[in-house]
């Protein structure tokens, strides 16, 4: 079957844009064998490169990734316009001009996509615009700054001051040479006003946020607070006060309990309240040329498709039965000279390699706790087996599965 | 503005059809307002009341809560085949009659939505279905049982027994009186069943799936789980192994650091893993009533609105600039007798009620860190303003946020 071709045309080929491009050739054959059209990329405008009306005339949806104010804004509007859908990863564009766009979405009848714009791949525009359409939102708290959340994190983990944490970041590409709008709150305070708009329903411009950055944060606050079992994160708060709402960002100590303090690193999370829905918490990187340009296309090929639709099952791949696993094997065993080691040769030989025992325990009530490194299951399960025949053996062997090692501490 | 009204048949008012048909009024208005349909419940069925085919000729939208193969099946069949949408919180139907169900829903060309089927109000289906519908996912983990995952919480958190936690969910609500399904794992493969044939486009059956409960697992298995650092989760999986597929339920152990190590009670979550994203997580309540209802309420509005439209702001609401926080205040101040009082005496004249308070160091060296409840924000900076001026005091005082007591330990 050939797909019909699906013309995209790109503003912008930096960061973002680039990963976008080479994103969508690797996954056209899927969308194509799902949607029945094949996205490609019709044009490509930059300083240097493409004019923007050729490049409109010749798409069917424009992905906006220049950045700034203009000319993306006229861009998105030209675009709209001309009846073509636009999806954009703009947070300042949305947060000072949103109302104008969304009204002109409405009024050509196009989408404007804007999840990239956000909290990268962590769908808070989604779940805000359709999952919790209808709820009543009492509250969002997020952590929609990576960069900061990776410094915070840093200062946290290994006592860095916060200029080194910034260098570090600097250093592995998590801060921009100019990292201003990132640490003084301004990046995060943007996505906050869009945030605030959907889940308020009520017009919310970046002028309206209040915030602080984490620049004054000291490794003594960090460490003190510690002491107190608290976090530090810079959190954007949009909730209802009274008959208003409030909307700030600023830095503030979480408790060790709190959906958003094991969010470390450059990971983005949010957290929205609803009466009915209690909270969702939904985190993920939040920003990053691939993963931003992964949001990108979730949004292009939403306008691609009718909603909701359950495409035919494009593979038949078999299920296997067998499975990788790291275990924990709990034995009761008799206390003498060469337990251990039997217990270790019947492991070796299916291939187990022991990650950590420790004995506890004398005599008859001796018990090995142990776990080993991912095997298949049916070579542990066959080891298993093998073991609780031992004479030594008391009680059946209690075997539990530990998931995913690189969590380990 | 009358709006139009949009006709719902309800089939099934029990825990989760009452909840709805108790929500729907409740948020009518606002939909009404920003989608310019007022839905409306036409028609209730259950086993005393209503009729199918009456119900269903008064409908745009019929929503399943029945439960059970059949007659849930033949009801949603023939909805679909008289082109009305359907929306469904019945995963059983779905892990075992989910091709023949969403190929209807193509033929007909009708929507057939299943958020609430799966985890509750975690967004995992629309996620899977659209952000990542282009993405190679990898890997899902999931918590996608809220009973299992309470009575572990409360063996782990109490020490309790099997036995004895179960009876606790039963009591609380959070396990039904038969509970072998939840228990056994059956309940969650269903849900990974569905989750699986979204995230790899191909046929996954509730057959596919190896499951295995928690009925086995003892106190003790808990209680050396945690002195490794561990701790005991029933854990969905659904991934690639080599050309095919592995989709099963087991009990697991989960290090610290892995981001469904943290989802306590009767919440779920879901992880996926794609190479574009890295992964995303989602948590949320995964059952209950009220939030399945939401969930359901969700998929109706996403079925009546055009996809990814920002609807025009329905309010006008005042932005707020002072607002209510917890605080913790660093203070360094000369060790002599009367600092505290005077401290505590400023901040209590503006309202501030001290949490805690921890004095360290002596001499001009002392810090006083402290815990003020949550307060307006210009009456507690009013009350530092203040304390600056004290003349015992070194340095100026630092001042961060404190989000959520509840979470406090
Ligand atoms: N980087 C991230 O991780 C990330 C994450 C989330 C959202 N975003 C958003 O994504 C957007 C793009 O970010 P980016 O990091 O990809 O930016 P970038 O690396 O600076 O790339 C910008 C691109 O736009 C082009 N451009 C700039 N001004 C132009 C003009 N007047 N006319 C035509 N082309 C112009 C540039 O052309 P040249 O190639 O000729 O310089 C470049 O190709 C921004 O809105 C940003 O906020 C980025
Ligand atoms: N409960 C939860 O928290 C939850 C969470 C997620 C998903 N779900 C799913 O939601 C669905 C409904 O669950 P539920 O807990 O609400 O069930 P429930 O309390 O048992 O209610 C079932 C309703 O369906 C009606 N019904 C049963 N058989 C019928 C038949 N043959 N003809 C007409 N009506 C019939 C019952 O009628 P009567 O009133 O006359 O008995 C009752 O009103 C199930 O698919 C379940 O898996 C439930």
């Amino acid at each position: 079957m050939t797909a019909e071709p699906f013309k995209i045309g790109l503003l912008g080929h930096g960061t973002v844009g680039a990963a976008f491009a080479e994103l969508l050739p690797e996954r056209a054959d899927q969308i194509a064998a799902t949607t029945g059209l094949r996205p490609e990329i019709t044009g490509v405008l930059t300083t240097s490169r493409g004019t923007f009306e050729e490049i409109l005339a010749a798409s069917d949806l424009v992905v906006e990734l220049i950045g700034g104010l203009e000319p993306a804004r006229g861009y998105v509007l030209a675009a709209m316009a001309a009846g073509k859908h636009v999806v954009t990863a703009n947070k300042q564009l949305l947060a000072h001009h949103g109302e104008e766009l969304w009204a002109a979405a409405r009024e050509h009848g196009v989408q404007l996509r804007f999840e990239a714009a956000v909290a990268g791949v962590v769908p808070v525009i989604r779940v805000l615009q359709e999952s919790l359409a209808a709820a009543h939102v009492d509250r969002v708290h997020g952590i929609v700054n990576g960069t900061t959340n990776f410094i915070l994190t840093q200062m946290a983990s290994t006592g860095a001051s916060y200029a080194d944490a910034l260098a570090e970041a600097q250093r592995l590409g998590y801060a921009e040479a100019d990292p201003s709008d990132d640490v003084n709150g301004k990046d995060a305070a943007a996505k906050m006003a869009i945030i605030a708009r959907l889940a308020f329903d009520t017009p919310v411009h970046l002028d309206d946020v209040r915030y602080e950055g984490i620049e004054q944060i000291t490794q003594e606050d960090i460490a003190y607070a510690r002491d107190l079992g608290l976090s530090l994160k810079l959190i954007g708060t949009a909730e209802r006060v009274g008959e208003g709402i409030s909307v700030r960002v600023h830095p503030a100590f979480l408790y060790a309990g709190h959906p958003l303090a094991s969010i470390n690193g450059s990971f983005n999370a949010v957290t929205v309240e609803s009466p009915a829905i209690t909270e969702i918490t939904m985190s993920g990187p939040g920003a990053g040329g691939p993963q931003t340009a992964s949001a990108v296309l979730g949004d292009v090929i939403s306008a691609m498709i009718p909603p909701a639709s359950t495409p035919e099952t494009t593979q038949q791949l078999p299920v296997v039965a067998d499975a990788e696993s790291a275990f924990y094997l709990h034995l009761e065993v008799e206390d003498r000279p060469g337990v251990l080691a039997q217990i270790a040769q019947l492991l070796g030989l299916q291939g187990a390699s022991i990650k950590s025992v420790v004995q506890q325990g004398t005599g008859s009530g001796a018990r090995l706790v142990m776990v080993v490194h991912p095997m298949l299951e049916s070579k542990f399960f066959a080891a298993v087996d093998l073991i609780s025949r031992l004479d030594f053996l008391r009680g059946t062997p209690r075997a539990i599965r530990v998931l995913d090692e690189e969590f380990a501490a």
